[in-house]
């Protein structure tokens, strides 16, 4: 078994401090946990006897058979407790959802320190405190909340628990899915840099996610970060950027936030995408799970709207990349092809009237020109079947990355159908190109560090 | 009648090129327009008897009454035809939303100006060529895709019609709502400073958001939007700022983009409020609707999530407003009231574990603190009546800007009431922050130019 599994792979759980109040932590937990988890559950609570259907035990030394998981809900000044009864019936593996720790001054820093120490005497791992748990999808097991069980290939590590809700519900809405998550806390054991090491190794999951307000060891952060990013892209928001965050860092969860051009420096060396909102954390997380690995940076746009295809080509220009010239043969080509009132250039512009067939077209000809890498195609109208069409051309040798907008419930049905097949689409032109952007940052990074 | 009132407050509309193929743009358009349109409609199509119920006339002089507005969706030869026949029926009012002109060369552009000469001849005005119409919610009138009927205080004015469609689409999913809504195609005759002029005096219009390549007429676009500006916030996104977004201009529609520095600093004496992607124009657009105008800058957190709370902190001094310090009374009270592990400071985190009376509370003492001007509400978990009280405190003399994330189908249903109240709500931190400076830009504009 690797490290970390009795979290993710439990075979059984214990909630202590499960609630029978409807919108308390200790009762959405356990009904999350309850949706889909095939394991042995176990609630403990000293004064219920039934909550959810479920028997309840008053301690869990009372639990008769052995539990892999427990997760903690009640109050910081009864967790110490709670973490010696997990110890001596040989529990290895604790979430400790309660707050009031290091987060809330010297006591709270007091109490901490106890936990550690206890979960050191029993040789038990713990997450938290003062965390929003964990969840696997592909194991039905959703130790937090708010509930989340669609699976896919993005993993979040996050240090808020309302940014990995966040990033969860996001991709649950879409229908792209999750891995793993795994919401930090205080830290006061596990780290972002055992669950990077974990999640570097974890087949289910494509691409990381990681909302950091400070790191724990640099020096070891570098090396987990510069092995993962070799197989799978790691991307990371960093917060407690300017003075007025650090201070708030220091705050949250009494850690030291440090210069933010370092850590930018360090991401860059270590082959970490670096992004500057949560929605740029989900988009390029999303986009770099999916897309294959571009051959170059020159960019053609095709679209049905000319608007969008001007907004993406200041964003292609302005970001770095290179807006594509198409060769005179695929100019030839499409002129035959297309409706006069096309227009030919880059933008492609395929004009308000385009549908699914004119867009195969035009793909069909830019896939075979060699001068093109990467190929931004917008629907900016009502378009049905842009989903089979998208289909038929991802990861055919370029990189296609497709862009919806304005076109109301088509737009809708179309976005899913791309989602459920594995496709990254976008609900504007400026996100998409800031996920080229990210994809080929990124294969520049893996070109370099394999020559070497 | 005001200028224009023709276009938007029809009392009969015609539309040439109506279609009986579900799909088709003249099919589409009718119906959208039959959804909530209470005046005369007449579909004209030389070889259909029957539309969607509606009896079809085989050319506008079979139209048996007068007509305020003609919408032609006609191919783009046979649209100067159309025109004279407007012409000769007395039609003072044109949407010509067929492509074929400018934008496709010079064979094109003869057609345009023909259209134009026509149009002068018999003073008639008319928006597009190439264009994908307007619309009026307050007057059940979309003559446009797709169809959008919610009525609110936001216009748009879009060289797009795809991203007018995105903006309107936002507006009708959040529930905010759409004044008016124009796209402007060529611009052959009526222009984004003649709509902007009549938006400027429009009682349902908040706030105006454009989209724009290239603007007609430098020295009358500032007159004009000098003068709105003074009433109504207006938000741009100007595209073709790159090299090759110039280009891209010239292409859809035969404009020059201009250097997007000397723009950005006529916008800026202007008044108006710059944005660099749809989505900054639909958020900046609906805060400013709805928002008071702050006293200062002085910025207060208050967050059930650290998190959020840092990566707020973060951009509000990266967009140089300022962290408020709330006075010792202040913290005392807070000190008094808060459950002891809420931490009172900037962010003031209110901890997971916060429901709606807590916030009820803090925002109690934070607006008695004269040292706070904006209160930026970050509610980060399911909070049910997180709407309630947003509308308890929301302009009572400071401005508070509620923020939502992570909290699932809580997060869903409070948007939607808060939206209903007329109170702009954000998806991210970072949205939110961006809009606050949108805000206090232009807040400090309108004093700037009435001291003077």
């Amino acid at each position: 078994m690797r490290n970390l599994d009795l979290f993710f792979f439990p075979k059984s759980v214990a909630v202590v401090g499960a609630s029978r109040k409807p919108g308390k932590v200790g009762y959405e937990l356990l009904k999350n946990l309850l949706k889909f988890y095939k394991g042995r559950v176990f609630p403990v609570n000293p004064s219920a006897d039934f909550i959810l259907g479920l028997r309840v035990f008053r301690s869990l030394g009372d639990v008769p058979e052995p539990v892999d998981l427990v997760v903690v809900v009640v109050p910081a000044k009864a967790v110490p407790e709670v973490m010696e009864e997990a110890g001596k019936k040989g529990i290895k593996a604790a979430i400790v959802i309660s707050g009031g720790f290091k987060e809330v001054g010297e006591e709270g820093g007091k109490l901490e320190k106890e936990l550690v120490s206890i979960a050191k005497k029993y040789g038990i791992r713990f997450l938290g405190p003062n965390c929003q748990g964990i969840n696997n999808p592909h194991k039905g097991l959703c130790a937090s909340w708010p509930k989340i069980t669609k699976k896919g290939p993005l993993a979040i590590i996050s240090q808020s628990g309302t940014v990995a809700a966040t990033f969860e519900i996001w991709a649950e809405k879409e229908g792209v899915g999750i891995s793993k998550m795994a919401a930090l806390g205080n830290k006061a054991d596990i780290n972002e840099i055992d669950l990077l090491n974990y999640l570097g190794s974890d087949p289910d999951t494509k691409a990381v996610a990681m909302y950091i307000e400070a790191v724990s060891d640099g020096r070891k952060f570098m090396d987990v970060a510069t092995e993962v990013t070799s197989r799978k892209p790691v991307v990371v928001l960093k917060s407690g950027r300017t003075e007025a965050g650090a201070k708030a860092v220091a705050s949250h969860t009494g850690s030291l936030a440090g210069s933010y051009k370092l850590y930018l420096a360090a991401f860059r060396k270590a082959g970490i995408i670096p992004v500057d909102s949560i929605e740029e954390l989900y988009d390029v997380t999303k986009g770099l799970a999916f897309l294959p690995k571009p051959k170059g940076n020159r960019v053609q746009i095709v679209t049905s709207s000319g608007g969008s295809g001007i907004i993406s080509t200041d964003y292609v220009e302005g970001l770095g990349l290179r807006m594509a010239e198409m060769s005179d043969g695929t100019k030839q080509s499409l002129k035959g092809e297309l409706p006069t009132y096309c227009i030919i250039k880059n933008p492609l512009d395929l004009t308000g009237d385009a549908d699914a067939e004119r867009y195969d077209v035009a793909l069909k000809e830019l896939f075979k020109d060699n001068g093109i890498d990467i190929v931004i195609t917008i629907f900016g109208d009502p378009i049905p079947r842009a989903a089979e069409v998208i289909s038929k051309w991802f990861n055919r040798g370029k990189v296609i990355i497709p862009v919806y907008l304005g076109g109301g419930d088509v737009e809708e049905i179309e976005k899913r159908k791309m989602h459920a097949s594995g496709i990254p689409v976008y609900p504007t032109p400026e996100r998409a190109v800031k996920v080229v952007k990210a994809l080929w940052d990124y294969t520049q990074y893996l070109l370099r560090t394999t020559k070497n």
